[in-house]
């Protein structure tokens, strides 16, 4: 016989890959708005965030309905403690994608200073560890969640890139330094999405495995 | 009769209250090991941010367990969860603490550009508004909270500040540009540390009041 807890849990499940989704797609929008210098395309990314924002509440709402309701116990209690954490990881990642537009949006006022080859695959890859820590999430698949945490140092590291390659810009020519300064800023927004999926990661492994391996990538993390 | 309940939720405070008295002093030792140039400072704050993560830990367990065997409904049931949530901001303001120190480290390599004013201020104002935030957790003063969350935009406007002024040494002199973009760095990690006290004050009200009044701050959270 199925539980009605099962069903309500599938739900939640369901709800929070909505989120996910509507998430990555806006990570995405921000960088082509960015690489395109394209005004209409942040517009919409603002538009997302608050589908985003409703489903959040909507999603810590049943949390906390489950959690009175149903008086669910060890694994079924940890994924909706878990869901309630991820939802809020996901949100902040929700906010470095419109962190991203505003940037871009200023960004617009000043010539480009080079074609973005790294700041489109950094973003490449940190929507790729959203994605991957949601599917670990859905099939309690903790190894997965580890690999994903792994990942972030590769994100770091392409951060660390671009950081150093907008110095010497800067220390060439004083005029860039305004561009170069929100590019940097732009790449931290990108690098705190790669450790949002970090934290998923790990809250997926806590879910899955029944105990803390916090602060696992958390010399990764910290540098965010 | 005292609720067994009553007696485990009280220790719950107690715990949480000891994470924020390690996180506030790290706060200000970092402050302090960044004003004075002083190593030895930011050693100390390493170590104490390992008391810090060994707290998050404990507490956390401890909120799934009462979840898990006391059933609890209503308000003790949101004190609970929203114990997890600011449980995970403190444990964020502390990486923050060390991230400043971290940009210490490289700014004692290069000698000092200007004596630190704004930063501390911003440092000060920021460490307030956790003990606050903490303060109206523990006394269920949504009201305190809110005025929390408002103050998140005089550190905004204080880092903005900063930003602008560093940029101006930048554009005067490139041998400045590696050390201003550190402490504008810094500038955003005690931006940070605002953020994740207003998402506190958030979490109070939610707590206090039963209702979500997420996204209030929202615009200048997002900043961060």
């Amino acid at each position: 016989m199925q539980r009605q807890i099962d069903e309500d849990l599938k739900t939640l499940k369901e709800k929070l890959l909505r989120m996910a989704a509507l998430v990555e797609e806006n990570i995405r929008l921000a960088v082509e708005a960015l690489k395109e210098r394209n005004q209409e395309k942040t517009q919409q990314v603002f538009l997302t965030e608050k589908k985003i924002n409703a489903l959040d509440v909507e999603i810590d709402k049943l949390c906390l309905q489950l959690l009175a309701l149903r008086q669910p116990m060890a694994i079924d209690l940890r994924l909706i403690t878990s869901a309630m954490k991820i939802e809020v990881e996901l949100e902040r990642i929700g906010d470095q994608a419109v962190n991203i537009c505003e940037r871009t949006l200023e960004l617009l006022k000043y010539p480009p200073l080079k074609p973005l080859i790294d700041i489109p695959r950094m973003a490449e890859l940190a929507q790729g560890m959203v994605k991957d820590a949601l599917d670990a999430f859905v099939h309690q698949d903790d190894d997965l969640a580890r690999e994903v945490c792994i990942r972030d140092d590769e994100v770091d590291e392409l951060n660390n890139q671009i950081f150093r390659e907008l110095l010497t810009y800067m220390m060439e020519d004083p005029k860039t330094i305004r561009v170069a300064v929100e590019l940097m800023l732009v790449g931290r927004h990108l690098e705190r999405i790669a450790d949002h999926a970090t934290n998923i990661g790990e809250d997926v492994i806590y879910y899955v495995k029944g105990k803390t391996i916090k602060y696992y990538c958390e010399q990764g993390r910290r540098r965010g």
